[in-house]
C-alpha cells in the first residue's frame, strides 16, 4: 500500500449555525482545506463524504456528497457517501486513505458535516436516536433493568428525553468509579480543561473558560453526568486533502502521513471488558507500529468528560489505577505529558456528528505542522484520534481510530 | 493494485415482501452468497453494505450494517455504510473491491438492501423523492418549462405523483427517439424481452411474459412510457464474497475477476449529449482493457425499457443509427450478440433500489459461471454491469460501471 499524506484541511466554526445549509458549511470547509493545501478543483480525483442525520434534519438523503459538492462547483468526479453514526466522517476519511493508498486516486477530498441544531430539540434527539438498533436496544434496557435490581440503567425522566445515550455514558461512567477511584470531582476537572482549551480554539462551540465549581452545578443530567460534561448539540462542517506521496509533493513541504487507518464495528454480545475501543486500539498501535506511549497528543471522542480518561485506558495509553493522579496532577493538559483533546474536544469544540471525526483529525494535523496557535503542544511528533459512534448492546456501534505522523 | 476475485453471490427473491424486515433480506442474500461461496462468517475481514432508503422507509439510518449484519452473528469486523442513491449496493461493491486490490483485506462482504414497498404508495414515492436535489429540481424544472413553450418536461399530473423521476425518463427518452428513429413500439418489444427473462429467473418480481399488447396498453405513465415499461416498487437483498487472489483460491476453482470498477457523479451543468454513462463508459472499458465489442452480456439501468437501449448507444456497444435494428432483429435477446438485462432487468426481475446493483451483479457472476440455468447465455467471457441513481439537473447523480471476466 502506498503512503497517504494529509496536505490541507479546513472546518467552519462549530456551534448553532441556523443561518447557514448543508451546502453553506461543506462549501465553507473544503474551501478553507482547498486554501490550506493550495489545492484546485481540477486537481481532485474523487470525494468521500461522512454525514449522519440530513436525512432527517434536512431530507436530503442518497446524494449527499454531489448535491452539496456541485453546489460548489465540485462535479462529475466519483463521489462516495458514508454513514457510520458520530463515525460517518472518520470512516470517509479511512475509504478515501484506502483509495489513495491502492493507487486508485492520487488527491481526494474528504468532508463531514452536520447540521443538527434545530428550534425543535426532539427533532434532534431524534436524528439522535437513530444510531441505535431501536429493536434491539428497547429489548436490552428492559432485560438490563430486570438484572440489576437495585437500579436502573435508565434514569427517571429518560423517557421523556427520549434519547438513551447519556444514560448508556452514565451508566457506562459509574463502572468506571467503582473500578479506579474516580469521582464526579475528577470528570468536573476533565471538563474545566476541555473548556480551557475551547477558549483557545476559534472553531469551538464553546469559547468560554469555566469553573470546578460551574460543572458540577451545571444541572444533572445522569449521575455522574452534569450538562457542562456533556457535548452539545450543534453545527458545522470539516475537510481534509489527502495525497499520495507524489502528489502531496507538488503542495506542500510540510506534509503529514496517515501511519495508521483502522475502522471496527460494535459486538452487541460483548460486555464493559471487551469493548470496541480495547479491541480497535491495538490494531492502530500495530498498523502505525508504535505503542501508546509514543504518542504526542491525541483527540478522543468525548461526548461526555468521563469518556475521555475511560479511552485513555481503555487504550491503553493511562493505566487505570493512575487514572486519578493523571486528572489531579494535569496529565492531559496542553502542556501536560499526554495531551488530550487539545481542540476542547466534543464537550467545548462541540459535536456536529457527520463532522466530529475530520473535526478531530483537522486538530491533530494542525498540531503537527505546528499551527495550532495559544493551543500548540510543543512540537509534537505523533498524533492520534478516536472516534466512536452509535451504540449496539453497550458497545459503540461504529468506531476509526487513525494515527498521524510529521 | 491487486487482482480481486468474486467467489459466491446470493439473493432474495425481489418483490413485494411486507412479511420480511431489513434484517430478514440482509440474512437471506448474505447467507445464499456465503454457501455459495463455501466462506464462513469467520473468514469475512469486513463489510460493505450498500443501502438508499431504509432512513425513510423504517427510520434505522447511520448503522445500518451493524445492525443487520449483527442480527446474524456478523460483528465486530469493520462495517461500512454506503449510500449512492439507486447505485449504492455497486458502490459500496466498489469500495469493497478498492480495500481488496489495496490490500487491507483478503475477503469482505458486499450487501445492497432496500425495503421500498409500503401500503401507502407515497412512502415509497417520498423515498425516491430524497435521490435529487430538491431544491435545485425545483428550480431546473420551472426554468426548463419556461425555455420549451411548446412542451413541459413534465406531465399533467406529475404534482400528484409526486416523483418526477418518470417524467425526467420520458422527456430523455423522446430526445431519443427522434434522434434514431425510435419508437414506442420499439420500447414495448424491449419490455417484453425483459419480461421474457423475468419469466426464466427464480429471483425476478415479475416472472410472467407479456404480449406486446398488453405492454402497449398497459397504461400510459408519460409518453412514450407505459406502465410494463417501468420498474416496479419492491423489497430485496442480493450479495457477493470478494476475495484476493490467494484466498479466492481456498473456495473456488471458478472465481470471476473484476477487470474494471468505476464511480463517477454527475454534472449538473451538463446537456443529453454529455451524460455520466457516456464520461463513464471509456474508463470503464479502459480499466478492464477491452473495447465494448468484446462484450458477452451486460446488465443496464433500465428503470424504464427505453433505457436499455439508449444505454447501449451513450456506452458505445450499439451505434445509435442501428438502434431500431437491433431491437427488430433481437440483437439484445438472450440467445442475440448482445444479450442485455438476460435477469430480467430492472422493469421485470424489480428495482428495490438499494439492491439493484448487487442484483445485476449477481446475474453476471451467475453466467460467467454458466450457473445461469434456463436463460444461460452461450460460453460468456466477459460481462458488464452499469448501475445508475438519482439525478442531478438533467444528468444522473451517481453511477457505478463493473467489468467481470472469467
Amino acid at each position: 500500500m502506498r503512503d497517504v499524506a494529509v496536505v490541507g484541511v479546513g472546518m467552519t466554526r462549530f456551534g448553532k449555525l441556523p443561518e447557514k445549509s448543508i451546502k453553506d458549511l461543506v462549501r465553507e470547509s473544503v474551501t478553507a482545506a482547498m486554501e490550506h493545501a493550495g489545492a484546485k478543483i481540477a486537481d481532485l480525483d474523487a470525494a468521500y463524504v461522512g454525514n449522519a442525520a440530513a436525512g432527517i434534519m434536512t431530507g436530503q438523503e442518497q446524494i449527499r456528497a454531489q448535491v452539496t459538492l456541485s453546489a460548489m462547483g465540485i462535479e462529475a468526479i466519483p463521489m462516495y457517501n458514508v454513514e457510520n453514526a458520530c463515525a460517518s466522517s472518520s470512516t470517509a476519511f479511512h475509504l478515501a486513505w484506502t483509495a489513495v493508498a491502492a493507487g486508485l486516486y492520487d488527491c481526494v477530498l474528504v468532508c463531514g458535516f452536520e447540521k443538527l441544531f434545530d428550534e425543535n430539540k426532539q427533532k434532534s434527539f431524534m436524528a439522535l436516536g437513530t444510531a441505535v438498533d431501536v429493536e434491539m436496544v428497547a429489548k436490552f434496557l428492559e432485560d438490563f433493568a430486570k438484572q440489576q435490581k437495585t437500579e436502573s440503567i435508565l434514569s427517571k425522566d429518560s423517557g421523556k428525553k427520549k434519547s438513551i445515550f447519556m444514560d448508556m455514558y452514565a451508566y457506562y461512567t459509574r463502572q468506571y468509579m467503582d473500578r479506579y477511584n474516580l469521582t464526579q470531582e475528577h470528570f468536573a476537572k476533565i471538563a474545566v480543561k476541555s473548556h480551557k482549551n475551547g477558549a483557545l480554539n476559534p472553531h469551538a462551540q464553546y469559547q468560554k473558560e469555566v469553573t470546578l465549581e460551574e460543572v458540577l452545578n451545571s444541572g444533572d443530567v445522569a449521575f455522574p453526568l452534569t450538562r457542562m460534561m456533556c457535548s452539545p448539540i450543534g453545527d458545522g462542517a470539516a475537510a481534509a486533502i489527502l495525497c499520495s506521496k507524489e502528489k502531496a509533493a507538488q503542495f506542500t513541504n510540510r506534509p503529514v502521513w496517515v501511519s495508521a487507518s483502522v475502522v471496527g464495528s460494535g459486538k452487541p454480545s460483548s460486555g464493559l471488558d471487551d469493548t470496541l475501543t480495547k479491541r480497535l486500539g491495538p490494531k492502530a498501535f500495530a498498523m502505525a507500529g508504535i505503542g501508546p506511549d509514543e504518542l504526542s497528543l491525541i483527540e478522543v471522542h468525548d461526548a461526555t468528560s468521563p469518556s475521555e480518561i475511560i479511552t485513555l485506558i481503555e487504550l491503553g495509553i493511562c493505566p487505570g489505577e493512575k487514572a486519578p493522579a493523571w486528572i489531579d496532577n494535569g496529565v492531559m493538559e496542553t502542556d501536560g505529558a499526554m495531551p488530550t483533546n487539545t481542540s476542547g474536544g466534543l464537550a467545548s469544540k462541540g459535536h456536529p456528528i457527520g463532522a466530529t471525526g475530520m473535526g478531530q483529525i483537522h486538530e491533530i494535523i494542525l498540531q503537527l505542522r505546528g499551527e495550532a496557535g495559544p493551543r500548540q503542544v510543543k512540537n509534537p511528533k505523533v498524533g492520534m484520534t478516536h472516534n466512536g459512534g452509535g451504540i449496539l448492546g453497550v458497545d459503540a456501534a461504529a468506531m476509526a481510530l487513525h494515527i498521524f505522523k510529521n
